[in-house]
């Protein structure tokens, strides 16, 4: 059974999944890289990283993965549809492996790159978006990568079956909120909580299945 | 060296720490009873409850407190100042113990009741508050007891010493938010986090002394 997973999605405190304003320069605004530098300081991303339980949780993002679903924001700085060359942020080789479709309102043709990396750009519902990715990961599951308007649009279509959001205690205070528009999603999860000794807290959002 | 102190002060993975609409009926709006239930299932709240790390936290609410700041929407429901028989939601013994100062723009004469409990109305910045409440703390502790704007309002003035907070993994949509206008407060504190098996997360914010 194909499910539908997020991992290593990081907020605030306050919820927020990225600061602002976003640009080339800061994709993620005035939070700069301050989400993800827990992920950043484990072996999955650094060979000289920690191997704890920081690392068990990142290393999850790839396996079993055939597709991943991302919105604009996440494929690159406002207005990046208006060049044509822009390739994404991850230069000749991403680290996605597999076909990924790209929620957008401005579609281009498939753009194919090293490492098994294929970007499809289409407009479509959440739902539409899974059935062509699942049809592409060839029955293995499909990552929701976000970024937080896309995580809320599927969480609040009912379609996400995992979830490992990651909760870094600093306050942004503005930014894109997850948690809008998502009152009582926890009732469908059965909801772990683990706080690592790095600092930050790992939430584990598993659907029921009553 | 008194301190100002927090404690047991819950809010939603979303950051709220009241539903709305608050109402005699409801003094934690559509939230219930929600926010708190870890707290009554511990020994602190009831004699059959646990006696783990939940009752841990719990338990340092009274020791070393001298006197409470709270604010008017704790006291009462809205409109309660309209009632001169108005004498707060606890009962004949309310469970501080202490001299209460309640914020309020409606100020009246001090409520004297069992137990120690004296209740004082009084208009004043956080800093004024907490001048009063310390000078009658007789050398203890004075802790903030909420609502959620008043621990703001006290944060945001750099007033906080001590604060646990708990975190209950429901989203709750709608009501006061906790970290409205404060980006940036963890950089004055240490935070340490401790998820409960009971499934709520513990935060302790401890002021950094450099």
């Amino acid at each position: 059974m194909s499910r539908t997973r997020i991992h290593n999605f990081s907020i605030s405190l306050d919820g927020f999944a990225t600061g602002e304003p976003q640009s080339l320069e800061a994709p993620f605004g005035h939070a700069g890289q301050r989400l993800h530098t827990w992920m950043m300081r484990t072996q999955s991303w650094d060979p000289d990283g920690s191997d704890g339980v920081d690392n068990a949780y990142a290393e999850r993002h790839g396996p079993g993965i055939g597709a991943e679903i991302m919105g604009a924001n996440k494929f690159g700085p406002p207005g990046w549809h208006e060049d044509p060359d822009w390739k994404g942020w991850w230069g000749p080789n991403p680290p996605f492996h597999t076909p990924v479709f790209v929620l957008t309102h401005h579609t281009r043709p498939p753009l194919e790159m090293e490492g098994g990396n294929v970007f499809h750009f289409l407009e479509a519902s959440p739902a539409e978006a899974l059935e062509t990715a699942r049809a592409a990961a060839d029955g293995k599951d499909v990552r929701i990568g976000g970024g937080a308007t896309v995580v809320r649009d599927f969480l609040a279509a009912g379609l996400v079956d995992h979830m490992h959001l990651v909760q870094v205690p600093i306050v942004l205070g503005r930014g894109v909120r997850l948690w809008d528009g998502l009152e009582g999603v926890e009732e469908a999860f059965d909801v772990e909580t683990v706080a690592s000794p790095s600092g930050v807290t790992h939430f584990t959002f598993t659907r029921k299945t009553s």
